[in-house]
């Protein structure tokens, strides 16, 4: 199995990132990308990616999941208003489809599976994470151990972001140059652009930008 | 969560057989199947499962996997001719569909979360398996670490048929009363109806009744 590394690219800040991290790390010709079209209410997050890739220019295979909205119930994909769980400590919130990233990470490893790739770099963390169990470190880390054992590869699941701030996010796609690629982005939960600025997920971004001390340029454009 | 059970059932014998595992040891009550539509070449497994859940008295749940066939690339969902991989002991054969069994368990454990359902069933075997890795009981041992993980719950999954040969699965499906149920599966790789007789999938299901002194009612009917 060669050293080509596949990036699962949601058109979000995070994933981003990790798109420049490894076209750092592996060499943009053994870079490609694939993103899912699981029918997210904000379909400008497949447009993006698409952009995202061509701008860094890699591949990008954009692979439809229709069983998410078969299966219904989550925010994400039904016509649910957003809930960003801080009205119960104890409960997931809304925005939480049971088993997203484990999915997503199963059908890449097929993929890379499929094209002889080794190394997938997923752009999950667990410092910022909004109560997503499938983002943690000892979940990917199991989800590996599934994969291999599942598929008989010795495929790698590299997680760059993973124990890393939001501030410390945006310092390392500073350091990949990857901060013009993030006016191409999409992170707002109410699907708006410019973002809303108000959702629990754009106060994130704003907040790690704000703290590197960098000019988002999604907003500042 | 409750003490409810859901039967990944694919309209096989060897699914069948679990179900009516299922049904013994939780009530038929506290029993439900779902049935994956995953683009495979022989529809009739889908009109199959459903028949075999009225047949039992379970309701089944049918739910659409597009990604497969999008990802392309095998036998069970590609108009490519069935190898069973004896041609090559060291291949995979190409029935293999990349994580398919590792999707199918993620998607039920979702909707399982999703239904406040503990208990899940597949019907893999490591016995008699094809060379399938993702039917292994280390496999599914993984992959229920995984999910307790990923979706912060203590689903448990079950294998009853992981350690049989074909001939005790028979021999148990006989003790559960599932025999005449047999007449509704399907097995023939060919999709044939009745079955060829002739694939490595009916070679092995006739072995099995054969050993086990047992009339198929497929065959026979």
């Amino acid at each position: 199995m060669s050293e080509r590394a596949l990036v699962v690219l949601s058109g979000g800040q995070d994933s981003t990132t990790c798109l420049f991290w490894a076209i750092e790390r592996y060499g943009k010709d053994d870079v490609s990308s694939i993103t899912f079209d699981y029918g997210q209410r904000h379909r400008i997050e497949l447009d993006c990616a698409s952009k995202i890739a061509d701008c860094a220019g890699v591949p990008n295979v954009q692979v439809p999941i229709d069983t998410f909205t078969a299966l219904g119930g989550n925010a994400l994909t039904d016509d649910i208003e957003v809930d960003d769980g801080t009205a119960d400590a104890n409960s997931l919130p809304n925005t939480f489809v049971p088993g997203r990233n484990l999915v997503f990470m199963t059908f890449a490893a097929a993929y890379a599976w499929q094209n002889d790739i080794k190394h997938l770099v997923t752009g999950v963390a667990q410092t910022d994470y909004s109560g997503y169990p499938d983002c943690r470190d000892e979940t990917i880390k199991s989800l590996q151990q599934t994969l291999r054992l599942g598929m008989e590869t010795d495929v790698e699941i590299h997680t760059p972001l993973m124990h890393l701030s939001k501030k410390e996010t945006v310092q390392l796609a500073a350091s990949l140059g990857a901060i013009d690629a993030m006016a191409l982005t999409h992170t707002c939960y109410k699907g708006e652009r410019p973002p809303c600025g108000r959702c629990a997920a754009c106060e994130i971004r704003a907040k790690g930008f704000a703290e590197a001390g960098i000019a988002d340029p999604l907003v500042s454009q």
